[in-house]
């Protein structure tokens, strides 16, 4: 028997970063909650990234996570829009970093993988299916739905890595 | 009499973040001391954006600085680049942020017409200008060059705007 496993995905983003906490365990996922941070648009930035922060550190000290995995989101806007989503993304990954969780990072196409069974898709289609493979969850905006989507996404990605790990042992 | 202010300049990058503090009492500027903040490569993203903040945060409490200056650059490189240095960029403001600093911002032409005397130029000409501006100044980076320079550009902004605001109380 594996032991259940809490993974906190988070969707990055400066005005509204989407998070969720999931449990995994053998083939069965749990919802157990999801929310978005959001930061006030008319602070300067440094503020802004207090917020991110402050919102996702009081998330991992609610629901105290084991794992965390973040998308490696590209943004085909313009630079600005760019570092505006890595500044964000730098704050997202360095919270559960310093708590000591291992932070896992999964290619949009991968996380769409996971929850709509094909690498292409658009937000409606993963809010769908997270609604689909998980009844029970509930969220607030589109960017906890991914947040979700992300959970999910390594909660496959990690058991695969287990069991080659486990075969491994078995040689 | 004006009091003394500690500034610190930080110009962030993933793999080097330069850091400059000095201090800054009516018209003069005198250095105390600048490095560069190095990430390990070879380490996951997360591991090394935490390295970034230790090292960062480790300056703020050796120098208890008063303001905080980053540069706002704009990587015309690919979305790649950008993105990573987004990630730096959003640790360096969170840590002075945190710490309760202001953080101002600066555009690169706004950094090098303050040591340079006009908008353009490379990173030697920052590096030798430093050196001209600040005799005293000890440097082991071009990224700790340019994080002086940035705190030189903040204590001539945060200057007039003292300056401004005493003309409006005395109306």
């Amino acid at each position: 028997m594996s032991n259940a496993i809490r993974i906190m995905g988070i969707d990055p983003g400066l005005r509204h970063t989407g998070w969720a906490v999931i449990e995994s365990q053998g083939n069965s996922l749990r919802f157990i909650d999801a929310g978005t941070v959001r930061s006030d648009s008319k602070a300067d930035l440094a503020s802004r990234l207090c917020q991110l922060h402050d919102g996702l550190a009081s998330v991992l000290h609610e629901h105290q996570p084991e794992e965390a995995a973040v998308e490696a989101t590209f943004v085909n806007k313009d630079a600005t829009a760019t570092l505006k989503l890595g500044q964000a993304r730098g704050i997202a990954m360095l919270v559960p970093a310093r708590a000591g969780l291992r932070v896992a990072e999964y290619a949009p196409n991968a996380v769409k993988k996971a929850v709509i069974g094909v690498g292409h898709g658009d937000k409606k289609q993963i809010s769908m299916m997270v609604r689909v493979l998980m009844p029970k969850a509930r969220f607030d905006t589109e960017h906890a739905a991914d947040a979700i989507a992300i959970a999910i996404c390594h909660a496959h990605h990690r058991q695969s890595v287990t069991s080659r790990l486990a075969l491994e042992t078995l040689k």
